[in-house]
């Protein structure tokens, strides 16, 4: 049973695990004073084009969801989130549980847009019955696996600007985002459009890590101690460093990404060759196609992915993710499945 | 300028000043423990027909919600609130600030129904990843003015105990509640099919003061400590026994409330009279009429209530609030206003 | 029996529930902006020479306490207390609850010395391991009955804005501060030499009410949020309002602090006479004398007090308090109690 | 130079590196279902000889102390620490920071007696103005290096199960206390003996990773759920269980610490040949001697320690700490500069 259900199923790439062994026996400091996640940073930095930027290491999205909300906000002041953003429903109540509400926005395609906010600041205008909102958190890629374009960014972080709100970027699939086929969003534009963002390498070829960049000198500070507040803090700070400082003197990262992109690219196509729709625009690699029953069915018993939601009696959407460590053979195996095992009288070539 | 914005614009029913000024210089135990409290603590009991119940008095709406919901909830466990609940709008932010997330429900009367709570079961069935929906908040009346039936009442509750939920019940106007003409909800049903409820006085001729009651030995367990840590262990708390014993040792309460209900009554009848519409049924002290423009804009020359929603550019429903001290003759004159000022052509009748 | 457990245990001064009869039915602006409040501020702030300030009516005390706390700090930031401070010991935990660690410091008069912070500020250099001092709590009187001077005062705000420390004053008892015999310490100079503090109703005549003043523009911002987030904004906000503007229109404030301050002296006076010592100075209308066992033995019989403290087999510290309603036959009848019952042997004019 | 500074400097023992390599590509479910930490669980289980105990990965100590702790207490009840425990003071407030306080008692060496508990018992009596004692959180080995017999383990035992306490060990150095030379407490005692602890692999061999055992069933219920929510939930949570399953499937844990531990006594035998003291006594791979300021001069020219509290003008407390990976020949040139750089007239054989 191959399994597509996440893009964390495996380890890291062995380029990391080959780093680790090197450096295994060099002595550091701890608590995120390590060489090696110190030259990750500067590198990083270079990467940005922001030399004001502010960067720490921490373990998971949640983690670094969490960390950077409570540091951000008073008590009184809120985050606005789509509904199917993970700190909304995926993190067992972590953003509230350091006192902040979490204000939803549904939207068809996870991606939220300057009129949202909007709509949100006029609502919440009962001072002080109200929370004040304050905060924006965004996924790229979105949890539908939808990716923000350039202008789309840089015209809700105008809209965040004008309104004195924090835009945040939950990149736990920023890597993914960047190499969209048909991107035209760089690094360097999310270090200019956010005023905080992470990228993963947890999905993304690590074992574990998020790289958290605060854009600006004075959003941020005094983030350390929070980390340590919040058991953030690792003892041993270079299992971190190593990984990103590996990730991204080169490009693997990037290259990372690409493959696991490439990989649902073809699925994707072949999906909609066989003239199935799909929930959300397959943009990234998290697809969510809308099969037959019947074929869920067949394909159930040699791969494992999560039916994400019924359409109707007949068809459902289902999650296929892939990653770094997706192979080609068993992507074109899964192709030539949903062609085999796709029911008679399925519309084709109607997408 | 009459004030017909809410039911807290005057201070207390005389009664209750009278008897501040008869017991204040008898010197009383304080944080609780002053006999006027003991003693209408026990009349509650009798007349609840419960005496398991334990009963604590605060000073607020907000505030007794923070403390019942942070007394019982684990740090993981969350609030089913209907999304026009006053804690899912109106309180700032105090359930998350305590920790809690607070699902919300839409709904078009203001109540909670059992297969609302079964659709919220089942959507977060996602362990660990998502909160655990461990306590269902009601109003009653609620935040629209309805009220909820003896059955609708059990029926919520048999469909909690089946899910291991608990009922809590904001009462901040449950006097109205009881006393909405046609209602068939006692006293004594509350403490039967709610886990923990308030009866408030800020809103029924109290200067301030909420009675929460736990229903059953063991939930509630240790509240003093949470009600001292979170500020709201009066020192002198005779000032809420007093007043407390001064509406529960006869038919005070019942009876302001009533007052209050039948002023509104009489105004509704006119409105209906008059062909208007309402947005939610009028059953207790607040009224959402739907009213013209135009007759909105001069009765706010004579009198003080909140535009509530806007309908469409012509309508708009307002919020008119009557309480135990809103004077017949006003009403009259109130009613004498809505037909004067009618713009012509309005359907009469029609309602 | 009469009680000198504490200076809350009769209801209000008679002309503040006067003045509750004669504005009970003038219809006002709910949640602090009824119109005696709007005036009691603006009194205060000429009283205090400050027209910067801000100034917020709550509840009690610890209300007091944990809303100004966890609206000045970040999640990292902690306080620094005597261990005989009210938030360190008596209050449940309010401030540990909103998040932040107090940092004891023992002292032998309940008063902290600059050179008591800036040892805590060596111990808390371990960054980011250990919480970061940012405020500093003091009361005033404090639990020890004992008074701040001028000079005391400033040199401690001088060693807070050295190392930028906020510095907050408890204020529950300021009255009997400000009318400490020989206290050199205006009400102005708290206004200066603070950054916020609060000056207490509830122990001072009122029914309840401390009224909480932000010194210095900034400090403070948006707390009307947070007191609705915590339960504390109080619907008939006309309660705090009325009773504020009594206290402070003329000098009833003062002149009732006073009172129980003499009431205090004359009892602390005859103590004195008769040889005994006290734990600490007697300076307001908390007095702490070490009396033999066998005579509080006999005082328990007519008095109610607590026995403060064991101090050997034969002595114990007890705890007496004074009141603006302390009758001075009640005083006097004490006084020659004490006389009366006092064993045989006892050093007289000894302290 | 070399660091004796603490035992994380290093990466982790290779047969865990080797271990991470072999499995690498595996596919696993996430979020600490994978089979490796599956198996790890019930060795463990078995060593410890309590098949009802409930076991979790999480990543360090910090992370740890908070998760047990905001799982287990309700917001008014409260920790007892010794003042040298690691909540107590280098955690950056983590256990304020989820509402708790915690109670510090002074210890000369750093280990809680049954008369600590029975001592704060008796002065936090004034329900409910204070916090409710619940939980005692111990250290073992100490901050101080020092460790518990089976006899003290079990008396405080008792004493926590007569007073209604829970007891919980922070077994970040578990290893070193069980391997310490001399103790006679098994792993088995600790699982008996506390409600709930966990062991370290941080600090002994490992990258990262602490298993968290509740002893008994119903204690940490719904852990996961706390897991998630403060974001210690790891995606790829094979990255602990592949560690632990190789720490625990042969003696590799005690082995790593008994090395340690070797290490440690060598230097301790060497420091009391010389004639120095200790600030506490030597028992596992913290150290603590007391040297003059002039062989500290020296000796940091060489090696990384900490400067750990001055005792007078000539001299101070350092602290030595060794590790797993700690060489024998690093430990005999650090023993030969101590005796070769000792200053004239020193006392020998003294101590």
């Amino acid at each position: 049973m191959y399994n597509f259900k996440n893009d964390y199923a495996e380890g890291a790439h062995p380029s990391i695990l080959n780093r680790l062994i090197e450096t295994n026996l060099v002595q550091q400091s701890g608590y995120g004073e390590d060489e090696y996640g110190l030259r990750a940073k500067e590198l990083l930095k270079e990467k940005l084009g922001n030399k004001w930027a502010t960067i720490h290491f921490v373990s998971g999205g949640t983690q670094a969801n969490l960390l950077v909300i409570s540091s951000l906000l008073r008590p009184h002041e809120a985050v606005i989130s789509a509904t199917s953003g993970h700190i909304y429903t995926n993190e067992a109540g972590a953003i509230e549980a350091v006192g902040h509400k979490v204000i939803g926005i549904a939207t068809t395609d996870g991606k939220l847009k300057a009129a949202d906010i909007e709509k949100v600041l006029e609502s919440y205008n009962l001072k002080p019955h109200v929370v004040k909102p304050r905060l924006v958190y965004i996924s790229n890629t979105t949890e539908m696996g939808t990716v923000y374009s350039k202008t789309e960014l840089q015209d809700l972080y105008a809209q965040c600007k004008a309104n004195s709100l924090l835009l945040f970027l939950d990149g736990a699939r920023l890597g993914h985002a960047l190499m969209a086929p048909g991107s035209d969003l760089l690094l360097e534009d999310v270090s200019r459009f956010t005023d905080v963002f992470y990228m993963g390498a947890t999905k993304n070829g690590g074992l574990l890590g998020e790289a958290i960049i605060f854009n600006h000198s004075g959003v941020g500070a005094e983030f350390d101690y929070i980390m340590k507040q919040k058991g953030a803090l690792l003892a041993k700070g270079r299992l971190l460093g190593v990984q990103f400082l590996c990730l991204f003197e080169g490009e693997l990262y990037l290259k990372l990404a690409q493959h696991a992109n490439l990989m649902a690219a073809k699925i994707a196509q072949a999906i909609k060759k066989e003239g199935y729709h799909f929930l959300s625009l397959p943009q990234s690699n998290q697809l969510f196609p809308i099969l037959p029953m019947a074929l869920i069915q067949k394909l159930t018993e040699k791969y494992q992915f999560y039916i994400w939601q019924k359409v109707d009696e007949k068809e459902a959407a289902v999650r296929l993710i892939t990653s770094w460590a997706t192979p080609e053979d068993v992507v074109d195996e899964l192709i030539q499945d949903i062609r085999l095992f796709a029911p008679e009288g399925v519309p084709v070539n109607l997408s």
